[in-house]
């Protein structure tokens, strides 16, 4: 797959989606008066602060594949941002990883206070769940995603992961233990997307289980792709504090096999990622979730 | 009503519901092999701690005043008592209220670190969700009972109320401005019990609307007999820290128009949420909630 034409096709669906997805949250902080000035200021903070928008490219791509609408997916992929938005705040925090700076902004801590930011995490969390359930769809595939996007990201999932990251922090940083967490951490959020992308856009089983296995393999890819550009980029680059992996002793995939090997695991998982798609064949979607692989571990930040 | 009769017919709904709501807290943690063990831990520790399990009681008879069966009705009530605990989780943090003492226990970030005590409330806010969204139920009404848990705890409802809450410290305790942070801190999710359990015990609107407005004025009962409640006991009789609310400048009913008053406000507003049951006539189930406003108000913690 020659670079350019990454580049192109995904580059387009991220930025249609970014557009999309944005104007959708834009739209849902302005409407709710009932929530605290400060609070729905916090939220807009980190909500609001850019980033790659990959999971709602994620869902939209997925719900296309199936035969759905970017309109039947929006309160998936609204959810899903909310909810790697709110796992940032609460990461960051002083008493998590505590970091100052996110995408080249103040961390919402830093410019709201620690209560304030635990608020405006919690109140993206809760809140997701009812975005979703706003869905068009058909209530027994709200449901479906109701499931995964809680089984994604709770005890079991992102929320695990995290915990484990932190347990982990100066142990031995084996294969084993480093891909544990990282299924958890990133992983598991991104095969949601997928997943919660494809039910809402009425795919089958087959389709919902391949997706399923793709989104595991993107997410073991791009979180392998993040450890190696935490050791390898700048501040400017990255858009936020680079080297902390190292300086906090994570179990990463670099302290594991060194920068080159994990280069390698990176490219080696995304295009098991892609072997996952080949059901769907030739579809203009497939393609798009074929480049987003690609970029995933291409990326630059 | 007598205060012996009051005692004997929500005393036991209070004690079966505890009885089935604790078992399947048990059951469900215990069935979590992917949760992180010190994670699994501090999550156990808040939801297994006792207390009076008043939402899944709510839960449970809201279900049966509609006609629906206690197991139609048990993921709701598990979810109910997921999210009340992560509130009390986030709530005690050193960054909020920071308290030491819950429910005679060591809060859970004592016991388990600040890293930790959050993962553990943002692990049962998510599983509360995917909980809710095992119930057999029908998926119609599951998403109902979905939306009604995320409006109520989130930045519209409880959330939004804590944040209210941290802004006022200090602030002048206007009625207006304490009824304000009573409604979206604590009678939002009592409201939310009656609600999602009418709706997954197979309510009507007429019904459900009629119980939102019970719950509604029941959790500002609730709330106004805590402020009593803080400012008048001992932390051997209450379990927590007593008069931090004043130590705090919290904007409390109790501050506004002192403790007498806040008394005979808060007997008001549990016979104004009686009112909302007439509907229902002399259902064993209505009985039921309406003792249950009585004790709200009378209760020593």
């Amino acid at each position: 797959m020659g670079k350019k034409k990454v580049v192109t096709a995904a580059g387009r669906h991220l930025a249609e989606s970014a557009a999309l997805v944005e104007a959708a949250l834009r739209e849902w902080l302005g409407s709710r008066p009932e929530v605290p000035e400060r609070l729905r200021k916090a939220m807009e903070h980190s909500l609001m602060a850019g980033g790659k928008r990959l999971r709602p490219a994620l869902v939209f791509a997925a719900a296309e594949l199936v035969g759905g609408t970017r309109e039947a997916a929006l309160p998936g992929a609204m959810a899903l941002e909310m909810i790697h938005t709110y796992s940032l705040i609460h990461d960051d925090l002083p008493a998590m990883d505590d970091d100052d700076l996110r995408r080249g902004k103040p961390t919402c801590h830093v410019a709201f206070g620690e209560a304030t930011a635990i608020l405006a995490g919690d109140g993206l969390l809760t809140d997701a769940f009812g975005v979703l359930a706003t869905s068009g769809a058909e209530p027994a595939r709200v449901r479906l995603a109701v499931r995964e996007l809680a089984a994604s990201a709770g005890a079991e999932g992102m929320v695990g992961g995290q915990q484990l990251d932190l347990d982990g922090e100066g142990g031995d940083p084996t294969v084993r233990a480093v891909e544990a967490i990282h299924e958890k951490k990133t992983a598991a959020l991104l095969r949601a997307a997928v997943v919660v992308g494809s039910a809402l856009g009425g795919g089958n089983e087959v389709e919902i289980s391949a997706l399923g296995r793709y989104g595991m393999a993107l997410g073991l890819a791009f979180q392998v792709a993040d450890d190696v550009l935490d050791a390898t980029s700048t501040a400017k680059e990255l858009g936020k504090s680079p080297g902390k992996d190292r300086e906090q002793g994570k179990l990463t995939y670099v302290a594991a096999v060194g920068v080159e090997k994990a280069r390698r695991r990176a490219r080696a998982l995304a295009d098991e990622a892609c072997e996952h798609l080949r059901v769907f064949g030739n579809r203009p979607a497939a393609k798009v979730l074929r480049e987003l692989a690609a970029l995933a571990v291409e990326r630059k930040s």
